[in-house]
């Protein structure tokens, strides 16, 4: 007989919160935001509702939780962008892979969702903030001291206006749809930031 | 008795647009923008339903019209930025106007509304950018290309690649709430960009 907190336990558990986080990004993906409810999640992943309002209080949270889980890595370790030491080309090819998850429609259509859900919520805003936001701009932030302490990036740059620099236009272009998200967009970012941060 | 392309109806016809137009934008400021209804703007702006319809097809092209009538000059020329000769002190003025402008409840409320739209509707993210964004672009364009005609960007600078460094960062701030709008953020933007983009 398995405890409830032991091995089988806790796969079943893990194997409930995938197929509720595969439920929701599919919903999303197929309907407007609005019509999206914690009750057709269930149903989709096979669970029961209070399955889900156990863990998460509002379909904002598992929404919100769902696109977290996209960015988890399975060894369960903390985000960190390549450092091969030539900094041009390990933010080229970060924010060339950004910009095609951007362009992904499914992924357009959950971030878009949330977008306009923490536009309008400062309390969601404040979490997107601190769970999603944060933790990316952490290992950005991280992968810029780093060029810093090698004297690529000069002594007195403000990496977060770096960043801002860097991540910003690529934001605002998919979010307006102002242009192609390709590699010769982000390619230009990072350039213009070496050229603005540079010593 | 006036003729009804007289200068009374015309007097009449503007006075009834600005009406429609402030409605608009109490209306906006008052109530989440799902809530606000054509109808409505017509009774506070005392018209009928039909003198707003005859202009405008929906409730997002009024609500954007009153938007854009809030950039009109008064004269009725195009825009323009200043031009003293000196680039960082123009672009520091019309930033800070702008961070100011973004950091009033009443504008942010209806710039928030109109970019929930957007984001969800092409169509409308077309009609801002043509109507809107453009004309406002070309403005900041133009100052800037002044700017590298007399040497102070380089001749190889990508202008609109300029204005994405140094726009999108204040707006990503705006949208996201994730830091104050004031004049050291937007003074450090156009440092950045005049860093990156100067010969």
């Amino acid at each position: 007989m398995s405890h409830p907190t032991g091995p089988d336990h806790s796969r079943r558990k893990e194997r409930s919160r995938q197929a509720i986080f595969a439920a929701t990004r599919a919903l999303v993906a197929e309907q407007p935001y609005s019509e999206v409810t914690v009750g057709a999640i269930a149903a989709r992943a096979g669970v029961g509702k209070q399955t889900i309002y156990r863990r998460w209080p509002s379909k904002s949270a598992v929404v919100f939780a769902a696109l977290l889980a996209l960015s988890e890595n399975p060894d369960g370790q903390s985000l960190t962008l390549p450092d091969t030491g030539d900094l041009a080309a390990d933010l080229k090819l970060v924010m060339r892979a950004t910009a095609e998850e951007f362009a992904d429609p499914s992924f357009d259509r959950l971030i878009r969702a949330l977008n306009t859900e923490i536009t309008h919520d400062p309390a969601l805003a404040a979490e997107y903030h601190t769970r999603l936001a944060q933790p990316l701009e952490e290992a950005k932030r991280a992968r810029l001291r780093s060029a810093q302490e090698a004297g690529q990036l000069g002594a007195e740059a403000d990496l977060d206006l770096a960043l801002d620099v860097l991540y910003a236009p690529l934001f605002q272009r998919w979010l307006h749809r102002s242009g192609p998200l390709d590699a010769a967009y982000t390619d230009s970012l990072v350039d213009a930031m070496l050229r603005a941060f540079s010593p």
